[in-house]
């Protein structure tokens, strides 16, 4: 049984819930950490405003105590449901939004995701990051520049996309490093690899999550893309992804991650079309481009 | 580092961080169970609010991250970590505020706690509920009257508490039942019992809820205290604790269940004086007085 609406609920009643919260955020007051006491009492008011507007009853309490222990239960060192969690309900893509604000002509940025790794191989401009991995082959070519519209030589730049079946090298059980390198623009700031034609994969869903997402009629899925993560000194570290132009998920990407300026065009190209660096392909081949611009470090 | 205050951004940057929880709030409408769409909307738009007003840090998201990860990972059939973190944060005991509103002379409720269990001892009147837990005896009697003044015969009275090294017996490995028993009230409203003087103890506090209670310099102790829960037909379940008078807790509860209506007198009394019911005890013992009183079921 629930009770009344906030709005109903007698000034004595709120006044009492409006105690609690009071008493909660106090606790909190000799925290040394003045940033971390911030955090930990604006999350204290927001998590009982939402228990005080939804009039939570002990058995929806109860069912969100037995789902994020479902999610915890799950998560191991190859799997992380917190993070499709907080993906799902947007929270990562809000958290980049608010630490990668938009300025000048800058490229947007959209979620890191859970498939970046360390030390990923470098090659020379272009060469190929797909090191075995299946696909149809994708040439990326664009520049890397400053706001200002000058060129930016020795950004370092990492790509990694999933294969053809939907996955990342680390998901596999056998240690393979695939379809991810790093390379660093020329002296004009342009750079170039051949890598895989994104194709669209289901985060994980067999978990909690995966459970709200059927609740919800969401569809697990991502739309196809290519992750991209842009450093240079001076510079405003860029991580985001392109989209394939005409995929069919844009419009429900599971973690809210498509932005309309990085949506690209990926041409499609016949084994007989001549290729950008001259190499010979057996079947079809894409070719995509996107340049990148990046923000200074002090806006 | 940490960008602007929420105050600061521009207005195009805010709509972009609107427009992003209108797409996430809209990814919910499908959702068959409206309660459930209703809950999940609001959840979403305090968490993305929570997170754009502390413009919440990459940083800063890990850490929660690997919070989050540290809660489920320690969390089994014998701990509870999430049902803590909702205790500490007092988000248990404002669940508790929202559907126990205060109805005129009704007793108080509190947090029930996770060491209730079903079917505990059935014990008769004025026989003990202790069966071998250690501490100092207590002889614990009171009424059970609806908000008219007239008694409730036939009340289900459900008892437990910890011993007096602060353990309950299901934290024993040993599968004991003790300190804890159920009753009912007597024809004329009357009950009382046989337990112990209840006494402070810490909630598990070796986990990740421990160490930011450390952080916060706050106490893992909960003040003394003795838990009921009663019920009779056609009246509304209540969940509640006594606490003892003068106990050094009562301030900061570390799980915010005091209120001042609860907090109890526990005279103390020689071994050589007479006790209610004629027992001969070796040492000192104590005696409270709880009288309760059930709200209607709709109110």
């Amino acid at each position: 049984m629930r009770g009344k609406e906030l709005s109903e609920v007698s000034a004595a009643q709120a006044s009492r819930e409006q105690e609690l919260i009071d008493l909660v955020v106090a606790s909190f007051r000799d925290m040394d950490d003045d940033r971390l006491r911030t955090v930990m009492q604006q999350l204290v008011r927001q998590l009982h405003a939402f228990i005080r507007e939804v009039r939570l009853t002990e058995a929806e309490w109860n069912a969100a105590i037995a789902f994020l222990t479902a999610v915890g239960a799950i998560t191991d060192d190859k799997r992380q449901e917190f993070i499709l969690l907080s993906d799902v309900l947007g929270l990562s893509m809000q958290v980049v939004a608010v630490n990668n604000e938009a300025y000048s002509t800058a490229t947007e940025a959209t979620v890191f995701g859970p498939f970046f790794v360390e030390d990923a191989q470098l090659i020379q401009n272009g060469e190929d990051i797909s090191f075995g991995a299946s696909g149809q082959p994708c040439w990326v070519e664009g520049t890397v520049k400053d706001t200002a519209g000058s060129v930016i030589s020795g950004a370092r730049i990492e790509v990694w996309e999933a294969d053809e079946d939907g996955f990342y090298d680390v998901q596999y059980a056998d240690r393979r490093q695939a379809a991810r390198a790093h390379l660093y623009s020329d002296e004009n700031g342009e750079y170039r690899f051949w890598g895989l034609t994104p194709t669209p994969y289901p985060i994980p869903h067999d978990g909690p999550v995966g459970r709200m997402l059927k609740a919800a009629e969401r569809s697990p899925m991502r739309a196809s893309h290519l992750h991209f993560m842009v450093s240079a000194p001076g510079f405003r570290t860029l991580v985001t992804h392109i989209f394939v132009e005409g995929c069919d998920y844009l419009d429900s990407d599971s973690v809210f991650g498509v932005k309309q300026s990085l949506v690209k065009t990926f041409t499609l190209h016949d084994a007989t079309e001549s290729t950008p660096d001259g190499r010979g392909l057996d079947g079809k081949w894409t070719r995509a481009r996107f340049d990148i611009v990046l923000p200074p470090t002090k806006l």
